[in-house]
């Protein structure tokens, strides 16, 4: 049943104040029968649904477009599918099911921020403990702040700890960063974070599929994170303890198919435990930089400034002569030319020749006419 | 050909004493043909190839018989394939190819110590940088005491840092433990480890390929590292640079289709770089504890104490109806019973007794008949 865009708008809204975020039932039929359609049945009398009386009655209650100016007039614009600035990623929720009773595509998204949700299309997320670690937290601005040099937008949810250090990593090098709430975009949660949030929504974007006013319930959380994970193109885990709600973010980031990503700690730290099972399990795979989150989520191609992470030593610039005399020079108790020569299998002349060429290259000492490596080469054994 | 049982063994000793540890082409020949057989050949005079005859007058210098009179005296011994000590898990080496121009089956090992090689079919490696940190030394310590405890022998190379770790965290807890040296059994490589090497040759065992009186040099590490990932069930690589020599000891370890692990360390430790690569790579499993590496490498069955990765939360134990009450409360702003009933889509009454559980097991806080998420439970979003 087609529906006149305006019409949908409101149809929209109307059943996205009616229904918590994330409710599956009600995303999947809105999906499947179109909004208006669905708010129509809803308020057919004699529908035997318990519980359909009072939706009823709230769905009648509620004013849609009173809403919709309302939250203009403070700065809200409410982005659904069909406008032009639905980021597309988000309609792969109509097929990644359901995780802890939430799912499907949102209705529709509340935006503050004049970031446009359709130029997201690089963003990546960068997610983790409230509880973070000072380590945590410097590694997730460090990481959030070179995907910002790289023009990568960062998603995060503005909670203590890792959410927090993703959107100041990105923020201090001018990168784009947006945040996902569980509660209304006009609401400040945490408290502390009213700053944050005011110039999140000053320079990038603040997000939430609930209504405006709407509380952060714990629901609503589990609702918010599969919207951060369908909003990026990868999410990075930073520190999770192992009961962290990241990992539900990570979950999500699976069942979407988008790269999941976690970065290790140390082995004693309980914040690292989450990631640390996550890569163990399979189900994310372990980065430590901007550089190499990049190269996970980034379309073949595109150029990025990317660490060099394994520099070659000057063993590998050697040729295969070289080599074969360098590994017949013993570590400590020098030996003579023809020893070594010897224990190479090459001519004493070729290896004496060789020999000098590895002493220019510092590679190996001379004294007394006996050679052994010099302390350079001996760290690489 | 088949030759009677101690011919076979000084023909052995022989072409250990001629050739390089690890020396692909020997280590292959006599396997195909027996260690006699190749012997007699090389000692043939009219051969062929460059460097016969140097090999053939070494060879016919050697004594054997001598030498292992002599090892004996010393408390060495010399095993070898055939013999009841023999570690089966070297005879792989037979198929697993050749790395740095090293590999095959050894022609034998010389061992000092009471352990028997025989003995060694539960073990695992645990290797590492010699510039360990603090964080890897105490990792690989506390790790090889675990295995200690659970009855399985810890192998290493007795360098310094996460060999000399992994050594004295078995032997700290009565534990088996082998070092395989890239010199003589006889010799002190590096000499600070004198009383270590000591430690292990009166109460575990010191092993190597490479003859009595051989000093290290670099083309035996390379052979040695081979010998360790054979005689374990599966390596763990505790902290490795980039270009560690370790990283030789793991590609052995997948070579050969052994559990390759490593531990995770802080993303800006140069000493697990290569850890975190091996792991990034697909080609070691994250471990953090020796729970998780012997559930890598046990067979199933075998019962271990193995430590509760993931203890169950209090949500855990929650009935249906307890958790959809729950996924209601506000987190921060306390809301009314009805209020949280209209949420959960359930009755005032039943949303009253069930919040009454959930105060009762800490989950929820009540205040003027208002309630919210407890601390403990707003820890888990």
């Amino acid at each position: 049943m087609s529906t006149a865009p305006e019409a949908d708008r409101l149809a929209r809204i109307a059943l996205n104040l009616m229904a918590e975020p994330g409710d599956p039932q009600v995303c999947a039929l809105a999906q499947e029968w179109g909004a208006a359609e669905l708010r129509r049945r809803l308020l057919e009398p004699g529908s035997e649904e318990p519980g359909a009386l009072d939706v009823a009655t709230r769905l009648a209650q509620a004013d849609p477009a009173r809403q919709l100016e309302r939250a203009a007039r403070h700065g809200i614009r409410f982005v659904m599918p069909g406008d032009a600035e639905w980021p597309s990623g988000l309609d792969a929720l109509a097929h990644a099911g359901v995780l802890s009773d939430r799912g499907g595509v949102p209705l529709g998204l509340w935006v503050r921020g004049p970031i446009r949700l359709d130029e997201l299309t690089s963003a990546v997320a960068v997610v983790g403990a409230r509880s973070a670690t000072g380590y945590g937290s410097t590694t997730a601005a460090r990481i959030a702040a070179d995907l910002g040099r790289a023009g990568v937008p960062v998603v995060s949810g503005a909670a203590f700890g890792i959410d927090e250090a993703a959107h100041r990593g990105a923020l201090s090098v001018g990168g784009a960063t947006v945040a996902v709430l569980a509660c209304g975009v006009d609401r400040v949660y945490p408290a502390a974070h009213r700053d944050l949030l005011e110039h999140l929504a000053a320079h990038g974007a603040v997000i939430s599929e609930a209504p405006p006013g709407w509380a952060p319930m714990r629901v609503r959380f589990l609702a918010r994170n599969r919207i951060i994970a369908a909003l990026a193109r990868g999410t990075v885990v930073v520190e999770a303890a192992s009961r962290s709600g990241a990992l539900n973010t990570a979950r999500w980031s699976s069942q979407l198919n988008r790269e999941t990503m976690a970065v290790p700690g140390s082995v004693t730290s309980a914040t690292s435990e989450g990631c640390h099972r996550l890569i163990r399990d399979g189900a994310a795979t372990l980065v430590t930089t901007a550089a190499e989150v990049l190269e996970l989520t980034e379309p073949m191609g595109r150029v990025h400034p990317v660490e060099e992470p394994n520099p070659s030593g000057p063993r590998d610039r050697l040729g295969t002569r070289q080599r074969q005399v360098l590994d017949a020079v013993p570590a400590v108790q020098p030996a003579g030319t023809e020893s070594i020569a010897r224990t190479a299998g090459i001519g004493v002349r070729e290896v004496h020749d060789v020999l000098t060429q590895l002493l220019a290259l510092g590679l190996v000492e001379c004294a007394d006419a006996r050679w052994r490596l010099s302390h350079r080469a001996r760290a690489r054994h």
